[in-house]
């Protein structure tokens, strides 16, 4: 019976040390991402430093997932790993979409405001990984939940400022067209982060 | 033995009560889109209304979604509960979108045939709450699924119109992008509905 | 016991069947789309034969949950079987949203590179039909996933290179609203194929 047990605990612990390093990752790459328009001097190989950054998470899912359907218990619902997992690598999809645009676009200067928003983003990474860290033992993981939610309603908020500033004062539509899918980017990736906060509290309510 | 159904026929009754309030509450957020484009007397005021529609739709949800995490027996497939109440509420994620775009992209006109557009996602909302009110005796319910299918083609068509004719007679690129998106954000709305319909189909096969 | 065995097997080939006719459709849609763009002598009449195929498409789709809804024992998992055929489905939706937007957006020559871009996409859907005619023997399916990975990777390349000199090329801040979007779109269509590789791959995985 021990011999059970042991041999079903270290997976679980795999599951929960994996999700904590697609949670770093992510939190890697969202800094990045402040960093590249904080500094603005080298768009191009911070863009290549968040894709490369992208395929490591792609590459962590891809084994979570690969485990997941070898392994016959699991430390919660395979669903809820399933697309815990897939909410987590969103997030840091929209990172990459988000730096790989200001370079496709040929940005030469970020407009006032992107970089808080991807701050906001980069905020809510990391409540996420704090979020993942808990998952184990839960203790304050709803709170978290909610500071992720409150950080979505702060993006949503700063977007909308953002665009409404951009066509009241952007005279050239194709750079209004640039910027504002920028902008939607940086803001879908805190919307995949309420998605992932969500799919947590379902976890959390379910166990408790 | 009584007692047991009794502990459990209420839960099943409140699953079917709140989404009827959920699909009621998406009916009067699609109705006052219909109202604010029909008289765009007050845009900010009617978009204010609907985002407070659109807070209500989200707590229901959410209520809806921690009850189903909470029940160990549900009157359908927990899936299916949980897919329901999120398209559900997709269709007033959609009026919100289309409304606020209305006031953010600072709109002083409505193009003809945008109304229109919209009073066809109103009478989704409509078909939605009347499925939802026939969910436990699911009387002429797929018949109702079909109407909401047909609505869809029907959008699907009016809006390729629109853009048609918006390409055609709006020579200001600007203009152009802001009308596609909100005409786009219409259709979308119809295809969620859609996608409603599609869930209670499945539920309704399920279970015949 | 054979009485039983004759009762069920038929069922599983017939969905074995219906995910092939369902591949093929989509095959067939890509193919007329390449044809479209390499001839463009007709755009309107390869756009309403592409419509119809894709109507089609959504019969079989349809005619396969309902089949599933219906089924006791399926040969794997009924969510995967549902994820599977809305994947496939997905595609064709794409390659049917590019060839309208040619036609609504009255395109009168094809920018160069697109027409590529749709054959990378065709040869997605080539790939899917070779994998899904081997789902049940499960051979080299793996290694066909891994091809439809690669295509992804190749239009995601070809698509980005497109946008860029889009961007720096065209002067018509509307031609490149209209461009980006068709160029998106087919971009979107080997994502969705990809969405399928991942289905597969994980039922494959499962079935080891």
């Amino acid at each position: 019976m021990p011999g059970v047990i042991s041999r079903i605990l270290p997976r679980d612990q795999t599951f929960f040390a994996m999700f904590v390093e697609l949670a770093e990752t992510v939190k890697e790459g969202a800094t990045a991402l402040v960093e590249m328009l904080r500094r603005y001097d080298d768009p191009q190989g911070y863009a290549e430093k968040i894709k490369e950054i992208e395929h490591k998470g792609d590459t962590i899912t891809h084994n979570l997932i690969t485990k997941l359907n070898q392994t016959f218990i699991t430390p919660f619902d395979r669903e809820d790993i399933h697309h815990l997992s897939s909410r987590i690598d969103d997030v840091l999809d929209l990172v990459d979409a988000a730096s790989s645009r200001m370079v496709l676009y040929q940005i030469r200067t970020v407009r006032p405001g992107v970089r808080e928003l991807a701050e906001v983003l980069e905020q809510s990474a990391a409540r996420i990984l704090d979020a993942v860290r808990v998952l184990e033992k839960r203790d304050g993981i709803l709170d978290l939940c909610i500071e992720i939610n409150r950080l979505e309603n702060e993006s949503d908020r700063l977007s909308r400022d953002l665009i409404a500033r951009l066509f009241a004062e952007e005279k050239d539509p194709v750079e209004i067209l640039k910027w504002k899918e920028i902008i939607e980017t940086l803001e879908t990736g805190t919307d995949k982060a309420e998605d992932v906060a969500n799919v947590i509290e379902t976890i959390t309510v379910k166990g408790a």
